[in-house]
């Protein structure tokens, strides 16, 4: 039996060697669509259907890892030879009464459970049984196949704005489109990782490139004109974390947070930060666990090609990684607020003078921070620099359909590590900003109550800018 | 941190090692029950909460596998030290329209999905959805824990025959019985593989137990006069497998069957052995599969104290494994009846001169397939001696109840393993006779049909019989 190995790239491969049952290493999406109008009673059925008969099925979604004494003990991506759909998309229902809590929980279930190696590493659920109509979709794709924002990416590319079309592919299936990437739209799902390697100039070798990001890092982080701080201080969020799976998410009108922004002189990003920040206050004063110092947050951020001094061939921006400190030891939100847009403002200010391999070294935290934590410490960095990651990744701003049922809700689901308790990722789409909370549930209690926070913070921010 | 490892017995340690991704080794069940009268909207969530929130759980239900360098690479048991309810016992829905049929789908796919070694290996999920308001219960649990025969007995002992009890634990609760038990009563998930290695003589090393099985094993398989046959032929059933599994159930009177074996002077074993052989020629046939000569099934019996020659401390019963051919070249359904009783009792008596160490690894070709059959081949017997096996094991005869609610139907789940595609298990309860059809789904095409031909094969016996 000869099988078609190919090599699994130092990054993807410490994606999938560092994983254990308490670090599953896959994102995850949750979108909400509305059934279009005279959808029969068969409608979820036959959407489900419509995606398991999808002809043909793209090679990324149809290799899995495989390590023997054949292949030198080396990982490789090897096709499944008896792939089967029905072991990777699956139709399920909501328990009664069918609520939203019903269908977080049943995704903080499925987000919890890490995938096996012998299949390759994506599911995707179909969810019926929402007491409002709606349909979800659960989808989970490991970290070694693409990163949460291509992830999110693709889940969005297979959409259409067009409510009329039909026949659309499910977003694992083989498009002409995914044959030959054009030159602007490089593959998304292979980008993110090749483009850091080739940056840092690194070699196929996996013990490379740790190191090589850990010498830039630590250099900056011993740096303090650097964006980074070293002064988070310890919190529930910082300790290790078990299996066990929390995720919440909800969203506000970005034209609420734009209001906020305009009257305070501060950016809708801003705001998610502030809303993030006064949440996670009243969340810590709640169980008595609030540290004097304020809570740092790791914020990716994009930066265009000029301000990143990267001559990228591509044309495209980078990416790098803002700490900013969230004010949790002030009382008055407006107060708050403002002291994070300042926060932000430096630290994208010293960003823009880092090098690019600076810059690619940051960013590369939010890439591969179980990764990285170990190697920091072995640097004698003990504690990392943070307290939870806060990403606020830009989605479509018009309404999309799948096959005419419209996406009215999406929301992200990401990676919570040792030391490293509890994420945050926010997308925007068609008006709305969507929260996905993602933590373990251990180690983060009644993560769930961080929504009611939320949206108490979102209220007493408007009061506070006199809306 | 120091954990209490406990060395895993050699059978059980087989069944982990021989597992993979095409045979995943756990045995399940499939239970309906009726809600009790009164029962609120919320009843199936309490009934979750009230399993779910049970005290204090048995150690069999706490432990996992666990082999690392610390423990000299040997394979241990350990105990789960962040073991978390909520990762075993899941509350489901099915889609709609929540037949039956959505009821099987669901419970193939929970069935066809391999277990981690990372946790317990064991899974409950209580069912909501059925249109017809029963409850389903999916159980699973995996065969280094527990024989399939036990883990049936294990779900049946904590149910009552009295309606109206109440604070009955789950399955998997610590229950004072299991503590100490009584002489009469050994901890039924244990005894299987101990006394099997203790009447072996068998000592403490893995490879120590397959050779002997395989030495009686092969003694009595080239002895013509023993229970076992070298003619079954090559079916679809006996090839590699994969690891998609399709299930199938569904139940009849116990007294139809009685009465066809009255009526014939069979037994109602004989009569159900009867309805596998018609359906499977039918099935066969359909697919244009049936081979020339007769199917040859393995048919666990069970033998007394005196039949067996074992002079058991226990004073309990041996099983032992009869080679039953199902006269599936015969077109008449009473001939095939007869030819069926008559293998039956040919092949009983044969099992009943047969030492204490041959039955004792007869026994083991049901206990262990998956280890013997490697080592068949290895001493030159290149085919295995049957092409299925079929069970029937007796369950309670009374209607028994779960806090109030009524079990009124209970389904085995087994194991198929490379060779042997297809499992029938058997079992009775409170009047019915429940069929499991457990096997791959792309090696059985259209296994779900197999129901219409049993249910026929009833009718055409009944009308032989003249009733």
């Amino acid at each position: 039996m000869s099988v078609l190995a190919t090599p699994i790239d130092p990054t993807s491969a410490a994606f999938l060697l560092t994983e254990n049952r308490n670090m599953p290493m896959h994102v995850g999406g949750l979108q909400l669509f509305k059934k279009p109008e005279g959808a029969g009673r068969n409608y979820v059925r036959e959407m489900f259907e419509q995606m398991r008969d999808a002809n043909e099925v793209s090679p990324l979604f149809l290799k899995h890892p495989h390590r023997s004494v054949r292949t030198g003990a080396q990982l490789v991506w090897k096709p499944d030879e008896q792939f089967d759909i029905d072991h990777h998309l699956r139709h399920s229902a909501l328990p009664k009464p069918g609520r939203v809590r019903e269908l977080l929980e049943l995704s903080s279930r499925l987000h919890s459970t890490r995938m096996a190696w012998e299949r390759p590493l994506w599911e995707a659920h179909v969810i019926e049984g929402l007491r409002d109509g709606r349909v979800a979709l659960y989808t989970k794709i490991h970290h070694s196949l693409v990163d949460g924002i291509s992830a999110m990416r693709l889940m969005a590319s297979t959409l259409s704005t067009d409510p009329e079309q039909r026949d659309m592919p499910p977003p694992w299936a083989y498009r002409a489109s995914s044959r030959k990437p054009a030159p602007s739209q490089t593959n998304l799902s292979e980008l993110p990782m090749t483009a850091l390697r080739s940056a840092l100039g690194l070699t196929a070798e996996a013990a490379g490139m740790p190191a090589a990001l850990v010498k830039t890092l630590t250099k900056s982080v011993r740096n303090e004109t650097s964006a980074l701080s070293l002064h988070a201080p310890h919190t529930i969020l910082n300790q290790p974390i078990t299996g066990s799976r929390r995720f919440a998410a909800q969203d506000w009108p970005v034209e609420r947070l734009r209001l906020i922004g305009k009257a305070t002189g501060t950016t809708i990003n801003d705001v998610v930060l502030a809303m993030c920040a006064g949440a996670m206050r009243t969340y810590l004063l709640e169980l008595d666990a609030l540290p004097e110092a304020p809570l740092v947050a790791m914020v990716p951020v994009g930066l265009n090609a000029k301000q990143s001094h990267i001559a990228s061939a591509e044309g495209g921006n980078a990416v790098g990684a803002v700490m900013v400190r969230l004010a949790t030891d002030l009382a008055d939100p407006a107060r708050r607020l403002s002291a994070i847009h300042r926060s932000m403002k430096d630290g994208k200010e010293s960003l823009s003078s880092m090098t690019p391999t600076q810059i690619l070294a940051m960013s590369a935290i939010g890439q591969a921070p179980a990764i990285l934590t170990p190697m920091l410490r072995m640097s004698g960095i003990v504690r990392p620099p943070y307290n939870l990651i806060i990403s606020n990744v830009p989605g479509p701003r018009s309404t999309h359909f799948w096959n005419g049922a419209q996406l009215v809700g999406h929301y992200p689901l990401s990676i919570p590590i040792n030391g490293m308790a509890l994420n945050i990722t926010c997308t925007s789409y068609d008006g709305k900003m969507g929260f996905g909370l993602t933590g373990c549930r251990r180690t983060v209690p009644h993560l769930q109550r961080l929504l009611t926070h939320l949206d108490d913070e979102v209220k007493a921010l408007e009061k506070a800018a006199g809306i």
